[in-house]
């Protein structure tokens, strides 16, 4: 039997310290980080999305704000737009909450991005950096992903880790990041013969497909982390009954709201894993808490401290 | 008893097709792909790599030249020069040859060249472009093997492809162009535990470490494909023969040159693989073809052709 591995008391730990640096930085500067979240339309998930990001700003010291503009904004307004953060000196982080609506290049979207202020590291040179394993702004889930398995005492060097997920703010830059940290990665995906093979040699597994409870034991190996990256809205009852257990929270959300949240990992995973990350509850509070880190760092960067 | 791969045939099939691509731009423009290969410095390995990337450009049509400068050329002035090529129209390709010598910041350096022009795909925006999935200029090496692997008839979807390596030419944006044509890579390096297991489940082994016959038949899983990328100088005849077997023309070579080239791969492994790059004569006849493929490319899509 493992242990959960929760993700609040990791990023309380990391938030406390960005706390007391963004204070200091406020002390000797008069300024603060400046985050601005950017939401195309009105998708409800977007907005409570940018809300938690704003919270989190307003309760580390940071400035947070979201400017929101209409679906059908035109191309070239929406990228003036973007320059104009680009050259606000108040503003030392920018995200483009997506997805966008439809009719917008999301490549052409974040190209415009400065990448000094690419606090989701997806821009092109964000991510050439990290392939290049030189200092950059790099994805927030992934690096939370790292801090998790940093928290349970585990290194990274040397271990074989395999990622289940190909996507550009998770598994690809997850991978790479591996790769730089000398562990062996593995990505999985659609395409990847005997999956719970492959998975179950894994010393660290982090499932990042969004497919509701598709990892079982059979996917893990005796005494892996496990790291469920997984956050989906489902509302069939007797799915949620059968892959994670009766639940009477979950069902009564089912009621109220329509859906709960899963992740793509069975609870049954624990009775095999050392550690395994809840889901709510795992990633998530680490994914806001690197957000606001790398606000700071472009910060800092950005003004030679 | 498997067979040869040939670097040779597969080449000569992609320079045909370039060739006559070639004519077909002079004689709808006007105009021939320019190459420009940049050496900074006297070291000989780099000038004779550069002259036989100069030659494959005269025979495919190409223009192809070298630009040389003193090994301490000043920062700024090697800057003026890549910009003054960044400039220059008639320059579709822009390549510094690696490695710089002492003193200049190779990072540096790369990130001054036009990424439209960087036939190389080694500067971050390439590099990253990579990671999207997005049309690039990439690695020729990388492109070369993925070639050899097709020329087989071997799919890459759905295999597990091992690379062993992980650097900025080779390993790292072969792994992604892995996951991209959707294989399942694992990337090896020295801190990888249990090397020779890891790759013995590879149906597609990728030996890129530099470590002359370090692959030997318990890395390899019968049935494989086997691209051995190294390219190791050695000038130890006992060391040789023991890896290599008895070879009159390397002992002479040794005699002649005081090194001989061999890879990365031991030659026994045809016994177990399906299939075996010879080292050399496997992939460097490629590497040079896409490097003339990369040029082709840069000039077309400046040109909007």
């Amino acid at each position: 039997m493992g242990q959960w591995l929760e993700g609040k008391p990791v990023a309380d730990k990391i938030r406390e310290g960005i706390k007391a640096e963004v204070a200091g930085c406020r002390a000797s500067t008069g300024k603060a980080p400046g985050l601005v979240g950017v939401l195309v339309g009105d998708n409800p998930a977007s907005q409570s999305y940018l809300r938690m990001k704003e919270k989190a700003c307003q309760s580390l010291g940071l400035v947070g704000r979201i400017e929101t503009y209409p679906a059908d904004i035109a191309r070239l307004d929406l990228k003036a737009r973007l320059m104009a953060l680009n050259a606000d000196d108040q503003v030392d982080g920018i995200l483009v909450q997506l997805p966008l609506p439809k009719g917008h290049d999301t490549q052409d979207v974040i190209s415009w991005i400065d990448p000094a202020k690419d606090v989701d590291g997806i821009h092109p040179i964000s991510l050439g950096l990290l392939v290049q394993n030189q200092p950059c702004l790099s994805a927030c889930t992934p690096r939370g992903c790292l801090e998790l398995i940093r928290s349970t005492g585990t290194a990274i060097e040397g271990q074989n880790v395999v990622v289940i997920g190909r996507s550009l703010i998770v598994g690809k830059p997850l991978s790479l990041m591996v790769t730089n940290e000398n562990g062996t990665v593995t990505i999985c995906h659609s395409k990847t013969r005997d999956l719970a093979g492959v998975c179950a040699k894994a010393d660290i597994l982090i499932a990042a497909m969004g497919k509701p409870g598709f990892v079982g034991p059979e996917f893990v190996k005796e005494g892996a982390v496990v790291i469920d990256v997984g956050s989906n809205a489902v509302g069939d009852k007797e799915l949620v009954r059968r892959l994670f257990g009766p639940d009477a929270k979950r069902e009564g959300e089912i009621d109220a709201k329509g859906y709960t949240w899963v992740g793509d990992v069975r609870p049954e995973v624990i009775h095999k894993a050392a550690w395994l990350t809840p889901s709510p509850g795992g990633v998530g509070p680490l994914t806001i808490a690197m957000l606001m880190r790398n606000t700071l760092d472009a910060f800092k960067r950005r003004r030679g401290l």
